[in-house]
């Protein structure tokens, strides 16, 4: 690691026959840590030279770069003095695996949602020439993130504002898993295409051998397509304003620079198009980028082992919805390139005709779900709380305000771990209990998913079911508030994923406090009759939602936004564990009887 | 209005030499009608041709026929036996403006937010590929609705799917305002470009008179431009993955006829490019749309007169936002095709280059400001409340994340009238109050409303401020909770607009109850001391946020979708207006004083 320690802090200065082994040993490195610290490894290792290169051509202190979606920062971190913060990252206290800009000045805007960065970098840009700045604007974003509306509504605005920006297309024909739709299709022929229009080429096949006549009527003949392809690749952004550059070898770091150093002399929005290979550089990344894309720690010389790819709730809804579209045929599965994680692959292997993957465009997943649900189909729309955030309008909208039957599975509900503030799914309750005719229903065992599922398939209006990781080993039995623990001196109210905490807080007061434990399976609408015994404490890991609406003591993360962290330390944080609870509702008691 | 008897009902059966004579009956009666109701008559007079076309296609009762945004809908709506419904349309209890598929059959979807129709289409023909059924989905959107995000989603998704669909894109270069963007510039370079793609007079023009090589070797020179316009022009949809039709004359109704046959039969998604004139057969809004877009009553033969283009506090938001801009030139204002309506018109003409119009792209807008207030700027983004629902997950992830102080005004807060369901705003307080380090103000009066402001650009983190239509003439005081009238045996607690309500219903009650009322101009925080006297009343217009975080006597719309009619008639409607209030308090006296 020669290289690296020597030029990490300023990359401008390696002398360019050294980038190739300098960019390798970024490579070893990030192998190395991510391996320990688990992370986001395939689309890191696709950028290294894009970054070193954006480096070598930028100051990043002043120039503002954005990262879209964030979890691909890691070599700029490691370029930005930021090298020791790689084997605590993702960690509670720890370094982030995100853009932050508390972390560093480097880091220009915060990200973790998909598709953001060309509105960032407008934003940039636009108030740079009005402050009379100099500073450059440069957008990173995958190919996946162009499936995403925002994304669109950047380009078309930035392609016209004139505004000297560049937009850096990292594209590796890949989201999560592979890559949807129409502008996937068009970024596909373009890289199979000779990566530069050479005019000179094209005219030489053109004239000869054939008279030109007879060049010119085959040329005409061969059609539209093309001459798309041929002479104008890159059309799309071309139309919208951009000068198109590319595409080119994401990973021939002398031939990026090269474009970068022209990008920034053009007084224009730029897009820079880049073919990149996720995962490059570890065999088993290149071979499988999808499931290198966000790993647990894993032993370097064996690879990630066949680890449960979706967390056990999700799993298990996958599998019931599998089996109820057996004898279904009206139940399709919608997603917006979450199959995976929220448990659908099963689902989509054995119905592909019936799952929707539409790429990271979940507004447009809701309105699509809407009208199936309109003309027969009983649409399932699995998608992350933190995600559905995306499609609150389309909720509304196209789905209550027509009271159509679409079943939204909203996964990762709750405190969601070391992806930090973005991910956690913490907003859910309260948006969509907003919105009139859907009802909210929030499962703790696979006995009640199962029941709620059905019942929700099998009714006439929306429907949102909140998943947390894992289901609870509880008795069989499905009521509104179901009564999972007696208890005469106190109950714990709660519901979804923290009635676990409850249990086992009332677990540790046995022989001091009698505390019960009341989980309910509906928050909207609330049961008419929640059973409790004794003084109510109201446990969530959202900013209290049910706080609102219910009385008795609250406990819950409050509201704010949440660090990352492992779910033992964010529970800890938020003084949200059973030992923390406990304690509380100890001290309450002991409030109590002294001055009661 | 022979034609018109006679064939309203039966366009199939019109002789061709007699459409054009019908199209223009039609248009008599839209004039003539929605100068009596008021409505979106610019929108309607340009598909006039477009509609009767669909209808001597299609079979709308089902076939399933998508209106973007849906105020373009009259036409289909006076071709499907509803006639009779539009001397009270708009009205309360009338017909809507808007589709609604419980008004008929013939409505496929309901709208009233752009850019749904192509998400809604490809559901629809998903649904009837499942389902075996043979029904043809067509989307018709306009050019504006093409800014949003959403819209593209939905043709990304949709040109790759293979479903045989057809999107009807009705270009009249125009939103509400002119349109924007990059796509908008693509359309207009495309309507300026011969009809078809002519191959013999491109050859032609070619090969003769120069010697075929020249003119290879000028064809080439010509470069990409000349290429991308005159041999392939929709490339932009092409490459989507949609077969591309047009550009057409959207009035010359023949050719839009044999359009929609020939797209009827291809077996893949089509896109028909037709060129519309917004306004068209009314002098008054052909030369001025935009003021036809959205009218009130008017006299025929005079046209709409000048009246005031948006309500009155958006107007004042409008005039203190340019006084401040001249001293502080880090104010800059951001909008989605919402310009006159929030009140930004002045500011726009005062500085040009510190007013974004973004286009019906809420999202973008709002991660747009995010960026521009990290690098020094102020921006103000000023949208409905309705279309703010839009941005949610950006108002989360971009601004409050990051504390960023971006100003939001939300415009049209409350019920908004005769649009409708759809474009209430009655959600915002739900979620905005949701999101950590926002606040959320509620002005009642002109001084609080400029406090207020100028308060949030001073500001260090995001500020929401919701502005109903007219500012209350109370003295000028400004609290987090104002007192606005003294009464000791009731309070009504409330803010915005409510509060004249409040005032009014206090006023009726003099002499027999004494109400006080509080009207607060907080809602996040909500202020620490909220003075009431006796028993509280707490009134608002919307689902009842206030209601679920203090103790009192809940008076609101209650969690349901509210319809279409006058303010007075929806306040009524809702229990809302002074005359139910102050029965219900007298009543709830009535009763305390009998038993209590």
């Amino acid at each position: 690691m020669r290289l690296f320690d020597r030029y990490l802090q300023s990359v401008k200065e390696i002398p360019e026959d050294r980038l190739d082994a300098f960019c390798a040993e970024i490579r070893s490195f990030l192998i190395k840590n991510v391996a320990k610290t688990g992370g986001h490894l395939a689309s890191n290792l696709g950028v290294v030279e894009l970054t070193v290169a954006l480096h070598r051509v930028f100051d990043t202190a002043s120039d503002r770069i954005v990262f879209d979606v964030g979890h691909q920062c890691y070599v700029h971190k490691l370029l930005t003095g930021r090298k020791d913060g790689f084997p605590n990252m993702r960690s509670f206290g720890g370094m982030s695996g995100f853009p932050k800009p508390g972390e560093s000045v480097h880091d220009a805007f915060a990200a973790g949602h998909a598709s953001t960065s060309v509105s960032a970098a407008l934003g940039f840009a636009r108030a740079r020439t009005l402050l009379k700045e100099g500073y450059h604007c440069v957008a990173v974003l995958g190919d996946g993130a162009l499936t995403g509306g925002l994304a669109y509504e950047g380009l078309n605005d930035a392609g016209q504002s004139g505004e000297p920006l560049i937009v850096v297309l990292n594209d590796n024909g890949m989201s999560i898993k592979k890559n949807v739709g129409g502008v996937a299709r068009h970024l596909t022929k373009l890289r199979l295409q000779p990566r530069y229009f050479n005019a000179k080429r094209f005219t030489h096949r053109l004239l000869d051998p054939l008279p030109a006549g007879r060049a010119v009527a085959r040329f005409l003949h061969r059609g539209k397509e093309f001459i798309k392809n041929a002479v104008i690749p890159g059309s799309l952004f071309a139309q919208m304003g951009f000068e198109y550059l590319g595409p080119t070898d994401g990973h021939d770091i002398k031939a990026v620079t090269n474009l970068f150093r022209q990008a920034a002399t053009l007084k224009k929005p730029v897009l820079i198009h880049l073919v990149t290979q996720k995962g490059r550089g570890y065999a088993f990344s290149e071979n499988n980028p999808s499931k290198y894309h966000g790993v647990k720690s894993f032993r370097v010389a064996y690879g990630v082992g066949d680890e449960a790819a979706c967390d056990a709730f999700s799993r298990r809804f996958g599998d019931i919805l599998t089996n109820l579209a057996e004898t279904d045929r009206k139940i399709v599965a919608v997603t917006a390139a979450m199959q995976t994680g929220t448990g659908l692959d099963r689902f989509a292997e054995r119905f592909p005709h019936r799952f929707f993957d539409v790429g990271i465009a979940e507004s447009h997943a809701v309105t699509m779900a809407a009208a199936m649900a309109k003309q027969g189909l009983r649409p399932v729309v699995a998608v992350y709380s933190t995600f559905l955030q995306r499609a609150y309008d389309q909720i509304v909208h196209d789905v209550a305000l027509q009271n159509l039957p679409v079943v939204f599975v909203v996964s990762h509900a709750g405190l969601c771990g070391e992806d930090g503030e973005t991910h956690h799914g913490v907003f859910d309750p309260f948006f969509l209990a907003s919105v009139p005719n859907l009802t909210l229903r929030t499962p703790c065992t696979a006995y009640e998913l199962d029941r709620i599922l059905m019942d929700a398939l099998n009714g006439t209006g929306p429907v949102a079911i909140r998943i947390p990781k894992t289901p609870l080993p509880l008795p069989d039995l499905f009521l509104p508030a179901r009564r999972c623990r007696e208890g005469s001196d106190a109950t714990i109210l709660t519901y979804g994923g923290m009635t676990g905490v409850a249990l086992e807080t009332a677990e540790r007061l046995t022989g001091t406090i009698s505390v019960g434990v009341t989980s309910l399976t509906s928050l909207k609408p609330l049961p008419e009759v929640i059973p409790t015994e004794g003084e109510v404490f109201i446990l969530e890991d959202n900013p209290g939602f049910l706080a609102g609406k219910v009385k008795g003591v609250a406990i819950n993360t409050g509201d704010r936004f949440i660090p990352q962290g492992s779910e033992a330390d964010l529970l800890r944080f938020c003084r949200l564990d059973a030992a923390s609870v406990s304690s509380l509702i100890a001290s309450a008691f002991g409030r109590d009887r002294r001055y009661g």
